[in-house]
């Protein structure tokens, strides 16, 4: 029963003519603009290489936690699919796994994925028929075919999706070998780091030890010492920055920050380091490092985003078996009105701070982060986040958040994928999905269509570029056109 | 001012024509399809005895608190509307009742109960003209005269609404003699039942002494030692499955989970049954027996329901004149992700088990429950539940659920009801609210119309089947028609 | 680039065709109905007086918190926008103060200061072209020229605006002298107080020390005495009441209400008075004080508004420099289901009280503010607030009260604004998003036209009438011509 995989240019415009047409004309002003990915995960080996993918369930199906997360809901082991284990990657025929997907693919309905993938299937892969499993080996053998030829090359992909930048995610404890080789190639793709320095913060961090070791060679630091550990904190920063960082990024599991004296600070992380670690005490420690981030970023200008609320690694035989990001990650209730009190009370008013607020717990979009971003000069709010970043959890942040905060108290958004091929769909959709809200704001007049042509175009591309920094290139990255007003 | 009751056939489609359209094709194919009603409060007397109902007070304004929840918050005395108190039924005139509810239908405008109301007015009872203070007698007399015709007996109206599988619930100490007297009678309706322990896992429910006492006797166990008490749980779930029964269902406060040693859960109840009751050894014996449950359930098959978050007898006085279940249970903010732990590290990954979520806390849907059920095999998640169980409580649930957990982690729609002459108006209400949902997406082009079709079959009859394991129906009721799926 | 200021007559309309053509019509009835506006915070000097207001700036820009946190939020400093601090109103021309909100007005794109601000430029003011940097000073000289004419003072603004009620705000240590004047000046508009005691009850209250005194001076009691200080509230309600008050009005930072012996209330209350404060204690009191002053509603019929959830002064820099109301107070989770359970035990069910209910925390709209208000008598819920009195945060409202709660557990609009110029313009939003609910209602068929035409006018007019006690008024104002239902 196969049929036509039919991919309308109409898909996440309103029903309603008098709103789509409006719909359209805004995206028809956008659908064309580089992509600005300033937070993401893609892997930049993968750029430094270039080195060709290696097949469909390798690239698409094995490392995408959305996709074996919903399949292994539905009964299916991670086994057949081919993710890697603690015992390495199974030795599962990659066809095999790829045909579980293909006649699974219903599961996907209404979700992000069936779009995400859909896209990539017709936009990158030229496919023409549905995913099912009667098409699924035509699907295999074609993505391998194309993935094996020049045009599939990472930095290939990356001219043809038209990225102006691209932002991956690393710790302090990395070298960055990978981003010096890009730099140094000549090859001039805007390829930029991001300081994570979570798993040497959080003592709590299955990682941490380890990290922690390494950031100390990589540091040269004294980072035993609570100054060493501090100024191995800058060092690295510096480091980050010398290879294009523009951003930190902190994935605490609350948004709690602390501003304790010198002399507690110092006695807590030693207490810490002796192994004294109660979840109060890391929470504390934890709390305490976003101020002392802030601080560092009133020097060196990093814009600080903080990514709080997910309750890691929940299944814990999975954890057992799996290890970390194996889709057991669930959103928690998440506060950050007293949470961010003491953080706001020391830096709030600061005009050399930048931070991006992002959540899990969509309650918090009128009730407190937009409240929060319509006050205070330091705060913005970056855009609905993983389960939410999909199109009815982009409009519902549209709809709770515009009304307080406004549209430029707002960064764009952000991709903050591992999932390379699915940049261009996303970045699609959230087009889409601001152009059919500024739709309905123009059509129920609440807008006029001079303000809505200005806004797609700052909601997509001036925006992200003016939050996360990205305006000044390096030298080693081709210059851009500069990109003309909508409006003008 | 009689006007006529208009009930449109495009009711709950969206006005667009576009949509509209699709909405009401996808309708078109799941409108006359069979009633699986797999969790609900119809009294199995009914059908045992069919004798008729008494008269319209009676039958649809005294017991149904969403009706005089409503009409109590607006001043009037539960006596006038002849609800039993604790001194029994009051000797108000049945159409006086009546009248009450008539000169005040206009309260109920944009609720549920309006739709479900006019539905069974107009459908059932074919009236034409709206309920109104000019219009209560015709009502009240044309009611009483129908039902005191064989066409609106019990079972006649069972086999009228199309049927296929009604489940009701029942607790451990119940001798389900009208479960007993309906698989002998020869009638053939599918009614079942299902395990609703409550009342004697609950040390704080009021109804716990007499309700243990009962078990004791029913189950023929010593259920004063832990192990007997077990014991006694497995004899009634033998009996509740011998009865039909393929769930068991819980409404604790909260969705709280134990795992607690033998020796620790059995000196808590002993502790219990020794009147040492506090609040959180309550809560932790409460949280334990989901866990003591779930076992079972590997062993027996019984599908679990957890309906947590309901504050029980909210309104002091009222409990003390009047009892339970009379409109005062009010929802509380309800957390999964911390509360199920327990129970998911142990059995969360085991193929045998299913457990079934439910909320009244719509903030759960996006945060918590659907990246729950998107992950883990054994659980998924109730339709939108009791204040919830209208329109726009139904689309929330598919705008915030979907996109996360997919349509196949949900169960279809329950009518959780005990006015049985509402079921096909509620069913009728979710069919709508589905095809209107996916007919936005087909609209936007998030979905194909051949997705559609097979969604709406679905999540109508097939999945509900499917999730309470009704597809085996016994010898002695009648067979049904196998559904072809609608894409075939 | 000036460009046109249109401001639709179809704005806030669904797109829809038909539903718009509903909404239109649903609005005709409406539009020129009188002003019922039962709460807000306008200064009832400018009705005593009548005196001229001063320039734009000091009217539309330097008092609205609505603006300078926008404005702040976005790196400009309240001194440039001549917002008063604590030490005095900055010495900034005032047309450079308006030249940044005319520059930067593209911030207010999809808030309702968009919509507010339109309305009063173009409705009462009569521009004709966007404010923009361009045109700010057209604007500044144009309201400026108007508001030195006789029409735009205060009481000919009250008599073009056709509001037949206005109520203002004060404190128990207010002598309302304002509205003695208004009373006796023969003006007749029917402008009344409410009873805001919250100074006199937060003993954590940066103003209670200062408003005590004044309490004690003004009610003539020995507000030391718990006695005494009770009574003080009672002889000074019966001077609010005199001065047409018919509700007080109660701010705290939680719902939390109490049921303390009088014993106890009276040892909590002298310990507070001697300094003993800390939150618990001061929570507790003020919990206490709601109970109170429900009893004392009991016999003198004030209907209590309670307006909870706002962590007053959040940032602690500008509460030292600036005071409080300048833009940062933050909402907070707010639970009332425990919270009001004290209270609603001792009078919940009684005839003679009646409590409006509001929230800054819209997750409990659906799941308590709705159940609680769908069952006790004596609550309402207020129309969404401050944060949410917005298009997107009205239609959640009723998107998520009504299914449970009705239309008539709610009090139709409140401004409660002190930006007089704008209460027109809100007004006018509320009645159009209520015109845009019902037009969906019934072009869903989910309500008749018959019930949707009763609907609005209830909902704009006679609902606050009612639920407000705004049904009699005194001597003093101009009688009003009665409004004939719409659907007679």
């Amino acid at each position: 029963m196969t049929r036509p995989l039919v991919f309308s240019d109409d898909r996440l415009f309103p029903a309603d003519e008098r709103t789509r047409g409006i719909a359209r004309a805004l995206y028809g002003q956008v659908k064309g603009l580089p992509i600005i990915s300033p937070h993401g995960h893609t892997d930049p080996a993968w750029f430094a290489t270039n080195a060709p993918f290696e097949d469909a369930t390798d690239l698409l199906l094995a490392p995408d936690h959305y996709l074996f997360r919903m399949l292994y809901s539905q009964g299916i082991s991670l086994d057949a699919l081919k993710v890697r284990s603690k015992a390495g990657v199974p030795d599962t025929d990659p066809r095999e796994a790829w045909r579980l997907l293909a006649s699974n693919f219903h599961l996907f309905r209404g979700t992000p994925s069936w779009l995400w993938l859909n896209h990539v299937f017709s936009q990158v892969f030229g496919l023409k028929v549905f995913l099912g499993a009667e098409t699924s080996d035509l699907y295999f053998d074609t993505i391998n075919e194309a993935l094996a030829t020049e045009a599939f090359r990472p930095r290939a992909l990356f001219d043809r999706f038209n990225i102006e930048t691209l932002a991956t995610t690393e710790g302090p404890q990395d070298r960055l070998e990978h981003h010096k080789a890009i730099r140094e190639s000549g090859w001039g793709g805007h390829v930029v780091t991001a300081y994570r320095p979570d798993a040497v913060i959080d003592f709590e961090d299955e990682r941490f030890g380890r990290s922690f070791e390494r950031f100390a060679e990589v540091s040269g630091q004294d980072v035993t010492t609570w100054k060493g550990y501090l100024e191995g904190h800058r060092v690295r920063r510096q480091a980050f920055i010398a290879a294009g960082a523009t951003s930190s990024d902190h994935g605490h599991p609350t948004a709690a920050t602390a501003d304790l004296s010198e002399t507690d600070a110092e006695a807590l992380f030693q207490s810490l380091l002796k192994g004294e670690v109660t979840p109060a005490k890391a929470e504390l420690f934890r709390a305490q490092m976003l101020t002392e981030m802030s601080r560092m970023s009133l020097d060196d200008g990093l814009v600080m985003q903080i990514h709080p609320g997910s309750h890691r690694n929940h299944n814990v035989g999975l954890l057992a078996s799996h290890g970390r990001d194996k889709g057991a990650d669930i959103p928690m209730r998440t506060e950050y009105v007293e949470a961010l009190k003491p953080l706001l009370t020391k830096f709030g008013n600061d005009p050399r701070l930048s931070i991006i607020l992002f959540t899990l717990d969509e309650t918090v979009y009128s009730r407190e982060l937009a409240p929060l971003a319509g006050h205070y000069p330091v705060l913005k709010l970056g855009p609905s986040w993983w389960f939410h970043d999909s199109p009815e959890g982009m409009m519902r942040f549209r709809e709770q958040v515009t009304e307080t905060a406004g549209f430029y108290n707002t960064v764009g958004f952000n991709d903050d994928t591992r999932a390379f091929l699915s940049i261009p769909a996303r970045h699609d959709v959230a087009r889409r999905v601001d152009s059919a809200f500024l739709a309905r704001m123009v059509a129920e007049h609440r807008m006029d269509e001079v303000e809505a042509a200005e806004l797609i175009v700052d909601l997509t591309y001036n925006l992200p570029k003016k939050a996360y920094k990205l305006d000044q290139r390096p030298s080693w990255a081709r210059p851009v056109q500069p990109i003309k007003h909508a409006a003008e």
